[in-house]
């Protein structure tokens, strides 16, 4: 088995071979970049992360290839990654393959048995196609959901009152699978599934999930990749990006109603995360390349941070 | 939570207050049952035994139950158990209902990338159901598959010679994932899914599955649970049910052409993973009750079994 | 060296090839009293229990060798046995042979350096013959005394404020011992005899050291074997055998005196012991053939239960 | 519990008060003989030795002290000892008692059920009243016999063809009780029963017991404590005391039967010993106060010494 | 590499060859005098020891040798010691040497650039010439300064309010560098140079340093190895030596200014220990050979001992 | 304490701050330059590997803090390095101090005691000055010498027949300090003086003790950073510089005398720490800004790189 990496620095050999006379200046300045990482090597170094990942970040190959290079990078440098990610559109793909139709109640979907069993099959299809491009990649990844080892249990989610059938709310976790994978030097990719009291499979949504996980196992950090550029104040004017807000200030951009609807949910569990003992969440936009590197490598970073304390 | 073992505790409970003038003849007799399991119990302590399940035993869920509550006897008493099941019947119905057909060669389906999503959603789909049921009878399950951390690497088989798509054969496999599941009292059950050199996903058959992983991780036992009730010397003919072979006898069998189409490529694994450090292979009728303890706690056994040494 | 216990694996061998036409009903039954075990097995696994083994219990060479397949099994599905056992009649058997006449105070011996001498010898004769037969049935047995390793200390105990000799209570205890013991998969067997202030042995009664042991190591269980069926309301009447109490109902009884006068000390012992961190005290009769499975594996038990909590 | 040692540092700490103006050179003296053991200290660090213990060592209380202090000192500069001990004289004393007269073949007792039963009572009561004594030096000593943990294996040993009973020769040892106890930095005291192929006791010579042991774990140092200076080339003299021989020496010792009776098979011992992976046998005096202390902090030693190799 | 102990060892040898007719009672004192050590050694066994060496004791080649034995010796019988050194009559010969004149501002010197490194360097030839000697004795010495592994920070310290350049007192400290160190059975051996706020070295008084270091790691015992024998109530009658007095009759004397001006601030050193965690602090005479075996291994010590408590 | 980095992260948030619409451009180029590293830190992760660190770059205080920011990344993202440093211009200055005139015989100083002084306390200098600049990069550096725990052994090395005093030949090591201080995540920080079989310091040349080092750890690579660019088949010709070159090669070139006086004994160097176990040997230009950088993360490298086998 070659590893890809194998082959790029088989490649690199060649390329360095043909352009002998590359200009040494180029090369320093690289240099100079990978010296200037240090202190945010040495910043999180044994911390863990998680990366809710989803939306384009998830769709486009190139971007997917970028994201899991960004999560070995942080791996081999110390941290310790743990993905949650959705299933998104292919869910409604392949309800679409099965004529199946859905209804709705207050935008949520109601999810009889057998949507629940195209959700879980999806998600799981996402997963593990994500642990054979970390594979790939030379990463030691495990998928599993929140069914493996009682990781996540739930209780049913009602909509208004309204039975939605197998939507679940994460009540309480036991981590112990996942401290054994990291212990190893695994990468554990969870699929947003929990099981119900009644051991019935049930859909969770993938923000929740990747915040009750975060909140278990007291991350350094919570990242969401999303597909907008952060929290605005005002969402028509990209000049009102917020980059950097406190717990208070969030709760009052949610009492004012200032951010917009999907944004809303996201900034709730931002502050229940931080709440649980997470340092820092952020909402980053998955369609910058390499978004995560830039925000674990630059001072600034991207996107908007939520942090517990005021000004840490 | 409320594992079902403890409803289970608590109805014994409310029996027995009912039934208080029991006949105490009755209790003794199984103290007496317990009490002949010891040597038993104390000859297979901390062995590795790999269990094949498909068949009937995974499609009626009493069965269903019953082996996993087999399972979950054998991990408590000291054995070290690994799950290696097949998707059968579900795949079938799940490509019918995507309107997909299937075209053979030489009885093996052609694998197109959509009949490998579907496989591979079906398998994980068959591979959590276990887990969750595992999971309600107290046990630590974690469900994988050949694609995580790297554990089984797979090259494209062929048919005749004719390209058949993504059907793949183990080539090696990393149990390191294993190791690190089973150190920590999880039960590993895995789903037959590997990852070719071109780092695409391969179906590969769930009897080979079993037969890799045995070998692999030098299991003691393994255990295939099927529809017959063993191997016969003639098939027309109940009792002719073989007890006990070596692999002299089987390769005897096979060369012979005695047994029919169905047991040849199960009795050539069994041999195999003879071959490669297994200590015995057992083919038993998953339709039987609790046909596991009848292999692990009788001398006789029940169904066919096949030794490494004529007779140990 | 063959263990019996293959001895019977051989014998069962033979005697089922000779009833190859054995009803599969009758095995079936047998699995099936396994599989009920489970929830029990579950329940107990990786408890520490202490059994106080004693009385008619330990002068059948039958009832012997059950009790100890008893602690087997109980030891392979994952408990920690700790035996205390006393030496009963064959002390009076030595000090007999020896022509030892006892002076008795409120009915307790006056022991004399001889006599303690005797005593010694005769509990140590016990002890290495239980850890002999268990060493026969595979166990790993270590037969020690409270002398050992500082296990247990006492004081002198006086009856009616006379001095009777070397007869001692454990006044503290360094249980380091048990736990090197325990860690590496042996059973202790505890001889009742401790050290004095003055560093002399002590005899100590078996009940007490029972009582001791199982509060130093905070038992989940302490089980005494004994003559009696257990506790009665009105001992003439089989019918009042009580079969769960909790500790103010024990001391309900024992302030009304309706206990006699060998269960009395036996009963305050219990009490202790519950106060003192053990979760279950039981009186079981030893001469039920496989009465600690009975105990282990039914919901009701045999005997008496006293529990910490009111109705648990 | 107060320590008899904290009793004597008591007890110096008032001498010391009383005689302020002791002089200061005989502190010094002391001082440097200390400081002199230590190349000896440094040369026998996380060394096994095993000590035969027995004859007139054992039976004057003052030297027994002095043994026990020495062993006590060796444990606290690093050494690991384990004590092998004999009986003497008290198993004839207890014989006495029963009036039961013994019949010798060869010089060998022969060994009824009876008379093990007592030999064992006497050895175990030996045992314990080292172990206390042990204790009260402030050591943790645990004393077992070969029946523990299946440590000596014994067939029956015959006398000139003819049965004597349970006396027995030790095949095979299962030394992983003395692993287990050391590493938990306790002292393991043996007292010299074995485990025959049927279970039953048998008697061991002490000095063969210590042997086995001391071969089984590689000890460093096998010493013998007996009632004699050491080897004499002529026991009627002296100054013919042999402080150090090889094995080939030893040999032409005993074929020329140039030692006497009670030498004999002790020398053959040593030279088993040595054989099986021992690096020194020492023969001391038992009767000279501190003799193991001479024996290891003085370059010349006491006694005799047989070495593996000629000339070390 | 033969050690100069083994050297010794066949010089003992020779030597008792040549001195065969040697006095047994000679030898037998000597025995009882390591004998009479064992209640010190088990007293102090695990016990972290911090020895500040410095004024004649290291001047003197022969008593030099001395104290190192003694520390090798304290090594060997299960203490833990820490060398605390300063650079005494060196760093004036060096500073000579370069014909450096130097300030004094209050009895301190100032220290400048030069000074400083002239300090620093001749610390390190002290500390590794001790290191070196160590080795000798077979010991495993590591001889390290405050600025390693950021042992010891320090901030500067000024004089009458006047800047007196880079003399330092301790702040902080980190010493997982000693943890490290003692767990793999190295000895420290520490320069008194720490690392300031600006991360430039600073020169430390080394009886601060050593008070420093033993409170952080929470010494059992600190030692001062002094040119002088004690604290006097009156320093000219060496009659008033006070062998034993507790924190508040230090105080004591300080406040009535008793003690003369070279001890008073290592009075105040020795209080401010004993308020940090440490059991004892003992100020020793140096000059006497063995000094610290007479401190450890006799009730009455030599010196000056105070202790936390009144009379412990 | 506030560490250089923390400041830096200050400033860099500063900095940001006021270049807030800096361009991004810039930014995802420099997160593309650390995706591109991925590979190369995967390809080290977990190697040993020993720095030479000698020469201009130790002199010039910029160039010193690359390559420790250098070292401190390679640290971070898993390698574990080792330095060995010479105390090249500084010895001369020391010596020039004291007025001390030096002989020398074949470019060999002669070193008598008090040169040998000089040189050690000047080595640690430089030592502890390494080891204080990597402290406040947040590095925990311990620095020792070869006298430490017996690291390096020496003997005396003659010139040309002639005694030239304290210079000496690594004649073997005990790297135990070494693994201790890695595996607890310390970096050492070697001076190149050894101890004599007469237990005397001695100097020994600085690319040999790097040689030694690598030697014996079994170190994945070797570098040396010295004051050219690399090997030259012709020196006056920069386009000849050798990039890549196996042990056979650098054999011939010795043999042929190609390589200039200084180069050759490094190319000596070099191929005894191929034969001894190490991978490769790099000769890189040190007053290159990030040599190491540019080394490890670009396939090319810069310098001259000696492989053990052909072409790997």
């Amino acid at each position: 088995m070659i590893y890809r990496f194998e082959q790029e620095l088989e490649r690199n050999a060649e390329d360095n071979s043909m352009v002998s006379n590359d200009s040494l200046d180029k090369v320093l300045a690289k240099a100079q970049t990978l010296s200037e990482a240090l202190p945010y090597i040495q910043r999180f170094n044994g911390s863990t992360i998680v990366v809710k990942y989803g939306g384009s970040a998830m769709l486009d190959e190139n971007l997917k290839y970028n994201v899991i290079k960004d999560v070995a990078l942080l791996k081999l440098i110390g941290l310790k990654p743990i993905i949650v990610h959705g299933g998104g559109k292919e869910i409604n793909k392949w309800l679409g393959k099965i004529n199946k139709q859905s209804e709705f109640v207050n935008g949520l979907r109601v999810t009889d048995e057998e949507t629940l069993e195209v959700a879980e099959m999806v998600l799981n299809k996402v997963n593990k196609s994500l642990v054979a491009m970390m594979t790939q990649l030379g990463l030691k990844a495990v998928g599993i959901s929140g069914k493996d080892a009682g990781l996540l249990q739930t209780h049913k989610k009602t909509a208004d009152g309204k039975d939605i059938g197998y939507v679940g709310e994460v009540t309480s976790s036991d981590t112990k699978i996942l401290d054994t994978l990291i212990q190893d030097d695994f990468i554990p990719v969870i699929a947003p599934i929990g099981l119900g009291d009644d051991f019935h499979g049930y859909n969770i949504n993938a923000d929740d999930c990747a915040c009750a996980i975060a909140s278990a196992v007291n991350a350094e950090k919570l990242v969401f990749l999303t597909d907008i550029e952060g929290v605005y104040v005002d969402p028509s004017d990209k000049k009102t990006l917020v980059s950097e807000m406190n717990v208070a200030e969030a709760e009052e951009f949610i009492e004012k109603g200032v951010v917009g609807g999907g944004m809303m949910p996201k900034l709730k569990n931002c502050i229940e995360a931080l709440k649980n003992g997470v340092s820092r969440v952020h909402i980053l936009d998955g369609r910058v390349e390499h978004c995560l590197l830039l925000e674990f490598f630059t001072e600034k970073g991207i996107g908007t941070a939520i942090l517990k304390d005021p000004l840490f």
